[in-house]
C-alpha cells in the first residue's frame, strides 16, 4: 500500500484486536481522544441507533457476522459502527469518498477496537481502492458476510472481481489498467489485477459467502437495479436509500443543513442577494434550494423532469437552463445524480463574464457538487487544460484562473462538497439513515435461510420504515396521536400501522 | 324534485339543447353573463385544458360519449366541462358538495348549453342526492358511458343501486331510509327506493354501460380500492388523485392557497401570532401548515403516522395532540381524511377556556375542515345539543355559544371550508387535476376494447403524468433542460421520459 | 346631496339620536344585525381598544368632545367609533375611500346610535366630498373639536375652506370647479364654493375650534409636515402613522394579510410560480413582498432608495425596474406613496406582450394599488382612451382590452385594492393602529391647555407606543421578560420602559 | 509583553516597515500566503471598500493620519485596513475579542506591511489589554489621530488612562488591580498602572491629539452616549452602528449567516425540529431567529420590550420567558446587549432535566452568545463552581457536566460565538459596515477644523448612508429606479436623495 501515510504494524491493547497495517490509528492515534468526545456527544443526536442498541444489544442478532463497510468515515458513522459491533458484528471499514473521512473519528474507532478502519481525509485514488480491497480481506484471506455500501463501491469491486476471475479462468486474461483513460477505473483494474494474480478465486468465494448488501444512495441503487435486471447480481440487496426515512430525510434535510455549511466553511460567502443555481430538483435539490432561499439567495433551478420542474415553480424558484443562468450565477450546485452537468465550457463562459471589462467584473462564482460522483462537474476538463491556472486557496478550495483574468472557484475537487468542505450531514438525520442500515443488516441475517430475499433489490417493509421515524420523535418532543378502533377501521388500516399504501409519496 | 329553487321547464336557444327541469339556469339565468366572463378569464389560467382542446379537439375522442360528472360546480369545472364537450362528450353535471357550487359558473354553463347542470350553492341533502340521481338519467332513461367523480358519490349511487336492485330482485326488499340514523344515508336510501320502484333494472343496465370512472380524491379512491379488493367493483377506475400532478399539486398547493382564503373570507381573522392546529400532515395538511406559517401563525400539527410526524418536525412545526393544543388553539383545521377528529367534547373544552373567567377569555376559536367529509368535525353533536346556542354570523359562518358564554366558530357546517367559504382551489392547480381527469377519460375510451383496464383501480401511466406537468410549464415561463444521449443512457431512461421509477416520491 | 342612495329624514329610537338625512341606515338598516354580529366578533380581535374602554371608559376623557372621522367605515372602525363614544365623544363619520365602506358595519353603527355615518360602498366622487362636508357639520352648523383622519381629507377640506374664505373675504373670489381638470379636485372646489356661499366664516370658526387631528397615513402625514414647514397648519397634529406600533405593524403585517386576500377575492388567481412586481419596498412593500413570496410567487421589487433596495436584495428579491419586468410580470402592485408609477404606456406594453402572437400569449396580468392614492396607477389614462375597451368582470375588477386582443386587469379602479376588493386590514392589526388613534385623541384633549402641542406635527411619546404593544401581547399568549434593577441600570433605562432611544428603528 | 507567543524583534523587507516586537507575523509568517489569497478573494465580496479605494485613493484624504484600530482581526478587516492605508493612513491594529483573530489574515497584513498587528486567536486577557495598549503607542511614544473602535475598548483605555493620570497628578494615586474582582478590569488597571508609571501624561497628550473615533457596536455607542451625556467625552465620536447600512445589515443579516455557521462548526448539530431560544429580538435577535426558523427549528423569543415582543409574535415566534423555555430548549442564544441573561442557575436547571431519569434525558443543550460581552452568560459562575466538571471537546466548545450526569455545552467561553467558533460575519455585509467606518474616518478628518463635530456622538449624514447602499447594489445585479422631477417634487425630496426623513425606520 503506497500512500503518503506512515504505515507500520501496530499492536492493540486489551480491548483492541491486534491492529493491522493500514488501520487509521497507526498514523494518528493522537486524535482519538477528541474523536471519542465527539462521538459521545453525537450519540445524543442519534436516538434511533441508541434505541436499537437497547433493543437488540442483548440478543446480538449479528453475532459472528463479518461486516464490510464503505461509507464516509465520520463521527456519525462511528456511532453506526459501534452499534453494529454491539449487535455482534466484526467490522472492517473504509470511506466511500477520498475527502470525507474525519480523522479524529477514524482514530477513535480504531483506538476503541470497534473496527479496522482503512480511511483518512485526502486519500489518493490509488489509496482509495486499496483501502476498499483491504476492507474485503479478513486476516484469514476471506471476505465479509454482509456489506454496508454507500455508492456501491464494495459491491462494484466484488462484481468486477468476480467477472475478472471468470475471464482469467476462461482464457488467462488479466484486468488491464491501460485499457481505460478514466483515472479512477485504472485504479480499480490495477487492484483487481493484483488480486487475481494473488488469489484467482477470492472474489468468487466472497460472492458466495455474502448474505447481502444494504445500499445507501440513489446511485448505488441504480447500479444494483441494473445488475438485478441483467441477472448479474450476486447476492440480495436492500435499498435503504428508498426508505422514506432515508430519501425524504437524509437527502433533503441533510443537504439543507450541509450545503450552506460547506459553502460557509469553504468560502465564507454571504448568500443573501446572490444568484444560486441548483441543478436538479430531486430530494437533494429540494433541500439545497430551500437552504439557499432561506439564506436570502435568489434561487434558479434546472430540471429535465417536468414534474419536478413544476414543483420548483410552485415553490417560487425560477426554472431555467444552466446556459441562461451562467452569467448571473454566483453559485452553481449540482444535485442531479447524472454526469456532465457543468462542463468546462460552462465554466469558461462564467469566467469570461468575470474578466476585467466583462459583464460581471469583480466577482468569482463558486461551482460545487452535492449530487454524487465528481463527474457532475468537468473537473478533469479544468485540471488538464494547461491554459487555466489553478490556485489552491486552501485544501478543497481551488480557484481556476483563465488567461483573461476571469476565474471560477471549484469546491472539493468536484466531489461531495458537504463532506469535502464540511462534515457531511448532521448526526440526527444520519441516525435515520443508519437506523435503516442497521435494520436492513438485521433483516438480511434474520431471513438468510428463509428465501425471503433473492438476488434482487428490496426496500425495507413499511413497518420498519415507520419504526425508524418512531424512534426519532421523542428526541424532538413530538407526541403522536393514536387512531381509535373506529378510525382505523374507517380508513382500513391497522391501528399500529403501517398507515399508508406502498405508493404513498409523503 | 322538491327544492327551495323555483323549477320550471325551460326552452333552449339555438346553441342550447332543450333545458330540463332542474337545470341551473332555469332559476338564475341572470348570473350567466358574469359567469361567462369569469370562465373566459379562468381559461388563461388553465393551460393544460386549453392545450388538450387544441390537441384533441379536432379528432373528438369522446364523440358520442355520455359523461356524468359529480364535481364542485365552479368556474374551473366549467372549463373542464367545456373541454370535455369540445372533445365530443355529452355532459350532465352535479356538484359533490352542497355548498361548493358557484352559481354564476353553473348559470354560464347551462346558458351555453355545455352541459345540463343540477347544482346550486346551498343545497339540502335531499336536493343533493336527487341532483346526483338526475345526472345519471339521460332523457331516454339510460345512464352514462363515463363518470367523473370527486369523492365517489356517483360511483356509490350506482353500486348501492345495483345492490338494491339485486336485493329487490331476490326477495322484493326495498331500500329503507328508516334503517339508518345517518341523515345523509337516509337520502341515499330514499333516492334508491324511488329508483327501484320506478325502474328495477336501471342501475344494472347503467353499470353495464359504464366504461369507467375517473376519481379525483383520496377518499373516493379508498372506496374504489376497497371495492376492487372485495371484487365488487362494477367497472374500471382510474385513480386520478394519485397522479403526482394531482396529489402533490392540487392537494398541497391548492390548499396552501385556499385555506387562508377561506379563513379570510369567512372571518377576516389575522393569522399572525395565532396558534393554528393542523390535524393531519398528508399532502393537504402540508399545504395548510405552510400557508399558516407563512401568514405568521404558530403551527401545531397532529399526526398518527410517525413518518409524516417526523416530516412536520423537520419543517419546524410542533407535533402534539389535539387534546394538548385545545386551550391554546385559535384555529383548528382538519385535514385527515378520517372521521371524529374534532368532537363536541373537544369544542366544549375550547369554549370552556374562553368563557369569562376562563384561561383564555376574550377569544373565539375557529374550527374548520379542509379534509373531505363533514364527519371530521362533530357538527351533528353541536347542532343537536339544545344547550348550545347557534348564531349564524353569515352563511357558512356559525358561532356556537355555550351557556357559560364561551363560544366556538365553525365554518361551512364542517364541510370543505375552502369551497364553502371561498371559491376552492385556484384555476391553475385545478388545471393540473382536470388535465389528468381529461386524459383519464380519453384513456378509458381509447382502451375500452383492449382489455387494458379491468374492474380494478389504475393510476395514469407516468408519461401522461409528466405530460400534464409539461403542459403547465410555459405559462410560468419555465424552461426545461434536455438530457443528452449519454446522460439518458447513464441514468437509464428515455430522453423524453418517463424520468423516474414508479415508486419515486417527488 | 345628490346620490344614488335614497335619502330620507329618519327618526331614531330611544338609544339613537335623531337620524340625519344621509345617515347610512336610512337606506340600508337591513344589514345592521349582521353588522352587529360581525362587530361583536371583531371586538375579540381588538384587545387594545377593549382594554382602553376598561381603563378610560369610567372617567370619559373625551366627554363633550365632537369628533369628526374620515377613515374607512369598516367593522374595525366601528369598534374604534364605539370606543371613542364610550370615552365620551360625539361622533360623525365618513369613509376616506369611495370603495372601502362595509355597508353592514355602517348600518350597525347607525342603528346603535354610535355615530352619524355618511358613507357607503361605491360612492361617486361627488358623494364622497359631500359626505366629508357633512361630517364637519353638526346640527348647530358648527364643526368638531377633534379630527381623526386617514389620508388627510378632512384636514384638507378645512385648510382649503379656510383659504377659500380668506380669499372670498379679500376680494369676493369663489372657488371655481372649472379651474382644474382633476376630477376629484373639481368636487372639492364645488363643495367649498357651496360652503362659502352658504356661510362665509364657517371654516375659520372650525379651524379655531379644532383642538387637533390625529392622522393615520404616510401620505396624510406628508401633507401635514409640509403645512407645518410652511407655517400654514391651523391646529396641532399627532402623527399616528409613525408610531412603531402603527407603521411597522399595520403597514407591514396588515398588507401581508390583505394583499393576497384582495387578489384572491378579486381574481382567484394562484400566485405560486407567478412573477409579481412590488413597486416600493417601504413598510407596505415589505409586507406585500413577504406575502407574495410566501404564496410561491417570484417577487421582483422596484425601488428608488438604495437602502430599501439593498434590504430587498438581502431578502432574496430581484431588484429591477418596472420597464425590465413588464413582460414577465403576472401581477404588479404599487406601494410607493408616489404618483405615476404604472402608466398607460406600461400597461400597453404588458398587453402588447399578451396579444395573440405576442411573447406571452394566453395570459392577463393584474395591476393594482395598495399604496395610497389612485394616482399610483394611470387609471385616467386607461378609461379616457377610447381605443381600449373596458370590460367589468365584477365590481372593482375591470379588464382593459386593447384592439390587438391583449389585455390587463385593474383592481378597485386603481384605489386601495385591499379595501376595494377585500375588507382591508384584519382587526388585530387595526387594533394596534386604532389604539394609537385613541391614545392620540386622549393626548390632544388632555394637553389642550398645557401648550405641549403647538400647530406642528408630533409623534406619540414612546411609552404610549410601548403601551399599545403591551395591550396586544396577552391575546397572543406572549409573556414578557422583566429587567432586573441591575440590568436596567446596565443599559441605562427605566425598568418599565421606554426601552429604546428615539431613533431606534425596530 | 508576557504571552505564549514567541516574540522577537523583526526586520521588514522592502515593502514592509520595520517590524515591531509583537507584530503578528513575528510568530506565524507561514500563514501569510494563505491569508493573502483569502484577502484577495474577499475583495470581490467587498465592493463598497473597493469603490472607495477607486474614488478616494488618488487624493489620499487620510494622508499622515495615524489610525489605531480595535476590531476583530479577520480577513474582512484586512480589506478595511488596506483600504485605509490606500487612503493614506498609518495603521496599528488589535482585535476586540480574544478569540476573533484569524491568524492567516493577521499574518498577511503584517507581511504586506499594511499595518502593525497585535492580535492572535486565543489571547489571554492580559495579552488582550497589552495589545490594545501597544496599538496606541507609535514608535515615538505618541498616540493616534483617529480611532476605529468595536465595543469601545480603545476609547475606554484612553478615557480611563486620562482619568488615572489626572488622579495621579492630583494625589499620586496609581490604578490598583487589586481594587476589583473582575478579571478583565484587573488587566485594564494593570495596564494603566504601568503606563502612568512609565509616562504620566501620555493619555492626556493622546486625548488631545485624537480627532475622533468611529464606533461599530451598540455597546460601544451606549458607552459613548453615556460619556457625552456626562460631559466626559474627550473627542468627537461617529456612531457607525446606527447607520442603517450597518445596524439593519451587519447586525441582522450578518448574524443570520454567522449564527448557524458558528453552531455548525462548533457542534454539527441539526437544528431542524429543535427548540431554539433567542434572548432579545433587536436587530441581532431578528437575524438569529430568522436563521434558526429557516433551518427548521422551533424558535422561542424572550424580550423585555413589548414592541419587539409583538414583532416577534407577528413573525410567528413563540414569545415566552427563559424560565418557561429552559426544559424544552435545545439551543439558547443570547442577543440582548445586556448582562446576566443565562445564569448558572438556568443552566443547572437545563442540565438537571437532562440527567438520567430527568424529563429530557439523552440530550445536551447548547448555550451561546452572539450579543456582545461574555457577561450575557454566567461563564464565571460555571468555571468557578468546583462541582461542575468542564470537558473541552475542542477549542471554544466546552461541555459542563453536573454530578448527576446532566450537562450543557457552552460555546466560545460565552464570547461572540460567530467569531469564536466560525469566521464572523461574511465579507459582503462587513463591506457595508466598513464602508461606513471608512466614510466616518474621512468625515472626521475633513471636518476636523470646521467645528462640525464637537465632543459628542453623531451618526453619518443620510446621504452617506445611502451612498454605502448604492455602492453595494451593482454586485447583486440590482437596478435602481430613478425619480422623475414631478415625482421628486410630489414627495418633496431631492431626486438624488436623501429619500427619507431622519426618523424613518426602514
Amino acid at each position: 500500500m503506497q500512500t503518503t501515510k506512515t504505515v507500520q504494524k501496530g499492536v492493540g491493547n486489551g480491548s483492541n484486536p491486534v491492529l493491522e497495517s493500514g488501520d487509521y490509528r497507526v498514523a494518528d492515534l493522537s486524535l482519538a481522544d477528541w474523536g471519542r468526545k465527539d462521538i459521545n456527544v453525537s450519540e445524543f443526536e442519534m436516538p434511533g441507533l441508541m434505541e436499537l442498541r437497547k433493543e437488540y444489544g442483548p440478543r446480538k442478532p449479528l453475532q459472528g457476522m463479518r461486516v464490510a463497510g464503505s461509507l464516509h468515515m465520520t463521527v456519525q458513522t462511528a456511532v453506526l459502527i459501534e452499534t453494529l459491533q454491539e449487535l455482534g458484528a466484526e467490522l472492517r471499514w473504509c470511506s466511500c469518498n477520498i475527502f470525507s473521512t474525519q480523522d479524529h473519528a477514524a482514530a477513535a474507532v480504531v483506538k476503541a477496537g470497534s473496527a479496522h478502519v482503512f480511511a483518512w481525509k485526502g486519500e489518493s485514488l490509488q489509496d482509495y481502492w486499496q483501502c476498499t480491497d483491504r476492507v474485503l480481506t479478513w486476516p484469514d484471506g476471506e471476505g465479509p458476510h454482509l456489506v454496508v455500501d454507500d455508492g456501491g463501491d464494495i459491491t462494484l469491486l466484488i462484481h468486477e472481481g468476480f467477472k475478472a476471475e471468470k475471464m482469467f479462468e476462461a482464457d488467462g486474461t488479466l484486468p488491464d489498467p491501460d485499457s481505460t483513460k478514466n483515472a479512477e477505473f485504472k485504479c480499480v483494474l490495477q487492484t483487481l489485477r493484483d488480486s487475481v494474480q494473488r488469489d484467482p478465486t477470492r472474489f468468487q468465494r466472497m460472492a458466495n459467502r455474502v448474505i447481502g448488501v444494504s445500499e445507501e444512495t440513489t446511485t448505488g441503487v441504480n447500479r444494483l437495479v441494473q445488475m438485478a435486471r441483467d441477472g448479474t447480481l450476486l447476492f440480495p440487496a436492500i435499498n435503504v436509500n428508498d426508505s422514506v426515512t432515508k430519501s425524504k430525510f437524509d437527502n433533503t434535510y441533510g443537504c439543507r443543513h450541509s450545503l450552506p455549511d460547506g459553502l460557509a466553511r469553504a468560502t465564507d460567502m454571504m448568500l443573501a442577494g446572490k444568484v444560486c443555481v441548483v441543478c436538479g430538483f430531486g430530494d437533494v435539490g429540494k433541500g439545497c434550494a430551500e437552504a439557499l432561499r432561506a439564506a436570502g439567495a435568489r434561487v434558479f433551478v434546472t430540471e429535465v423532469d417536468p414534474i419536478c420542474a413544476l414543483q420548483a415553480c410552485m415553490q417560487g424558484y425560477t426554472v431555467t437552463t444552466l446556459e441562461e443562468a451562467l452569467t448571473e450565477a454566483d453559485v452553481v450546485v449540482t444535485a442531479t445524480g447524472n454526469r456532465d452537468i457543468v462542463m468546462k465550457e460552462h465554466m469558461a463562459r462564467m469566467a469570461e463574464a468575470r474578466r476585467p471589462g466583462g459583464s460581471r467584473p469583480a466577482s468569482v462564482p463558486v461551482v460545487c457538487n452535492i449530487g454524487h460522483f465528481d463527474n457532475e462537474i468537468d473537473w478533469e476538463g479544468l485540471v488538464q487544460d494547461p491554459s487555466i491556472r489553478r490556485e489552491t486557496i486552501k485544501p478543497q478550495v481551488d480557484r481556476f484562473i483563465w488567461p483573461h483574468g476571469g476565474s471560477v472557484v471549484v469546491l472539493a475537487e468536484a466531489r461531495l462538497m458537504n463532506l469535502g468542505c464540511a462534515t457531511g450531514h448532521p448526526s440526527f438525520v444520519m441516525s435515520c439513515s443508519f437506523t435503516n442500515q442497521t435494520l436492513a443488516q438485521i433483516e438480511l441475517v434474520t431471513h438468510h435461510d428463509t428465501g425471503k430475499y433473492q438476488n434482487s433489490v428490496y426496500v425495507l417493509p413499511k413497518h420498519l420504515d415507520e419504526k425508524v421515524a418512531r424512534l426519532h420523535l421523542p428526541k424532538l418532543g413530538a407526541k403522536l396521536t393514536h387512531l381509535t378502533d373506529s378510525q382505523a377501521k374507517y380508513i382500513g388500516v391497522d391501528k399500529e400501522g403501517p398507515f399508508k399504501p406502498a405508493a404513498y409519496r409523503y
